[in-house]
């Protein structure tokens, strides 16, 4: 018998770090929060679904999902999960909130509270892992999870479900990557305060730990300070292993374009976020300018439509959708299409830590055919998770455990 | 003595419509709503400020804008105006409350709404109205109280600065619009739920009252609907006024292609929204198909770096910021100065019903040259304000009283 949704709570849980970690250019005294969706069923088992925000305004993103999860309640969830695409549809269309976006902001950071729990009561009332689940499912049963609307242009359900089926005869070799685990980089050596010597300690002690790639953060109203940095991180850890820079918006378009290329010789594995990320134009301008050099985006894109863009004026060569800022796992899902058909890799921003993208990376590449890239490891919010994220000698460790590892303490 | 802020209240008010009035293929049961910033000064003047919602979320609105006005507290009104683009720019960049936008959604309408109250506060405190007070600014003036930031690769300072002066020449003879008023355009005889009789009726009594230009709601699922109604009042107006059709994001790229080709021959003034607000791409394919019919947008283009990529893409002929949305006059005149150096013409969408954008359109003309184009006429809320827009024989009387009109009952 499917669990069925009896109530939904909604927690606002937010833990401060420590030394200026998970400070950028931009964001310069966060407070990872969560926005938590908690679905209580029949069956004892609670659906757990998180956004993630930086602490101020994570109690209006929890009125909002209190405002929209309603139509969950009483709903069995395989019933609902049978034609979630309809029922995400219908919460992203809700003719009064949708004002406040459409399809961005907290009405949009909450929807994505709202998918991930139902995701995750889906996987725990099945007794498997999200990643399990989702491999298991038919190409139309996909399909019936993801809202297509106006993706019409680019990627009809029929061309959709034409992709998923193409993939099909590669997936048995492409399982392999769950016995070795999903490619990791450590996403906290160069956090925007540390000072140099923090910075060499932090990623000798990550090579130690097993790590090949390390993303330092760039953005400095001294061009001279991020040029000295990003050489003295090359310098350290040699010309063969990934470094990406990540500039949080921080930069005008002539400014990107500037540093962009005395940037560009200690080779960059991409540069991350350089500009304002509504700034479809200014990406593609900047990504011709600086290729070979990869731009990376996607931390702050709101929805799939915005993604479209992105990806049809070429402006993007890596994309970081989040499954806590979009729509949750179904539009990461539907985004993730996007891409394969694009033929552009995902690398997902974390802002959940890892937790449910550890998941949805063994999809895209099991089922989609995306490559193996990397998912950033950010380990800050690790004592606060029931199950966290295992990443060792590099890799994210497959999951067990049913669910989308989203539970804390 | 220029008046200082002495404590700031928030309002949520809310004003059901009748008989299907607001009502469009999207938003089907608006409650039109404003979310109020009150500055309070020790010169007994209240700064009131609008943001416009469609009901529910107006409450997050509201305590958005009770996080983000703090730093107005004890200010003077002067001192706070003579630097405003730099007040503008901290509060869009708080570090945490970035993070849910950045620029758009909740947080940017509450921007929205405390930016519209600074500039009632100064307009009343000088004892003019807003459009007097900044026709009356020099160009250095003018450009203290914006932020360009993120549009350095279109218009630098200097390019706006040079810009506002070259106006300065037309100026005397464009002042003959105060005499007559700004054109403006009845919104309202052709709402979504409205029958051919109450169209046809509606459309008559605007005749008689001077009106020369209506807007019509398209987008119905029967697309033999929405032409038949199209045509009809081409019908009933005859060949010369303008019609203007707003989709409202109704429809897919492939369907805004085949119906607008099919609506072409009744020659509409513009199409509206045709689809996804945030798909620059779209309405550039869509633009280019169906020239010379005209694509008008921007009552949910949320910011200046969106309003930039529609205007670099030509994937707009008419552009519907509204100062209810983005973040209020402000940024506002930000746009309308990138829609003047682009050569695109400003026609307000007004969820401000007219109230302040009456003023603005008289700048935009006046002090940028944009053409007299229309504003709309939504008289659904008259009778909630305290001094409402004076619309006779087809224009907006030109507003004598000091401040920017958003005085509520």
């Amino acid at each position: 018998v499917s669990p069925s949704i009896q109530s939904i709570d909604v927690r606002d849980v937010r833990f401060p770090l420590k030394g200026g970690a998970g400070s950028d250019a931009i964001h310069r005294d966060p407070v990872y929060s969560y926005a938590v969706t908690q679905l209580h069923s029949d069956a004892a088992l609670d659906g757990i679904g998180l956004s993630f925000t930086l602490g101020a305004g994570n109690e209006l993103v929890c009125q909002a999902i209190q405002a929209l999860a309603k139509p969950l309640e009483h709903r069995s969830i395989e019933e609902l999960m049978a034609g979630f695409g309809t029922v995400f549809h219908q919460i992203a269309e809700h003719p009064q909130l949708r004002w406040l976006g459409p399809h961005k902001g907290v009405v949009h950071l909450a929807l994505a509270s709202i998918t991930n729990a139902c995701f995750d009561l889906w996987a725990k009332s099945r007794g498997l892992p999200l990643w399990k689940l989702l491999l298991d499912l038919k190409p139309e049963q996909i399909l019936a999870l993801l809202d297509l609307s106006y993706l019409e242009d680019v990627l009809t359900a029929r061309q959709a479900a034409d992709l998923l089926a193409g993939e099909q005869g590669g997936r048995a070799a492409r399982e392999n990557i769950l016995r070795r685990g999903y490619s990791a980089y450590d996403t906290s050596v160069g956090w925007f305060p540390y000072d140099d010597q923090k910075v060499k300690e932090s990623v000798s002690r990550a090579i130690q730990e097993g790590f090949r790639a390390f993303k330092l953060k760039v953005g400095s109203p001294d061009k001279e300070h991020d040029l000295r940095r990003a050489f003295m991180l090359r310098d350290v850890v040699g010309p063969d292993m990934p470094i990406m820079l990540d500039a949080n918006q921080q930069w005008s378009l002539p400014q990107a374009v500037r540093t962009g290329l005395d940037l560009a010789p200690m080779s960059p594995y991409w540069i991350e976020e350089p500009t304002h990320p509504d700034d479809v134009s200014a990406h593609q301008a900047l990504a011709r300018t600086l290729a070979p050099v990869r731009l990376a985006i996607g931390e702050h894109v709101p929805n799939r439509v915005v993604f479209k863009n992105f990806l049809e004026s070429q402006a993007a060569s890596v994309l970081q959708v989040d499954c806590t800022r979009v729509g949750g796992v179904s539009e990461f899902l539907t985004i993730s299409l996007l891409a394969r058909k694009f033929g552009v890799p995902v690398a997902p921003h974390a802002g959940d830590m890892g937790q449910i993208h550890q998941h949805l990376v063994l999809f895209n590449h099991i089922a989609l055919g995306h490559p193996d890239i990397v998912l950033e490891y950010i380990p800050h919010l690790k004592d606060h998770f029931v199950y966290p994220a295992n990443v060792t000698g590099g890799f994210y460790r497959t999951p067990e455990i049913p669910g989308a590892s989203c539970d804390l303490k």
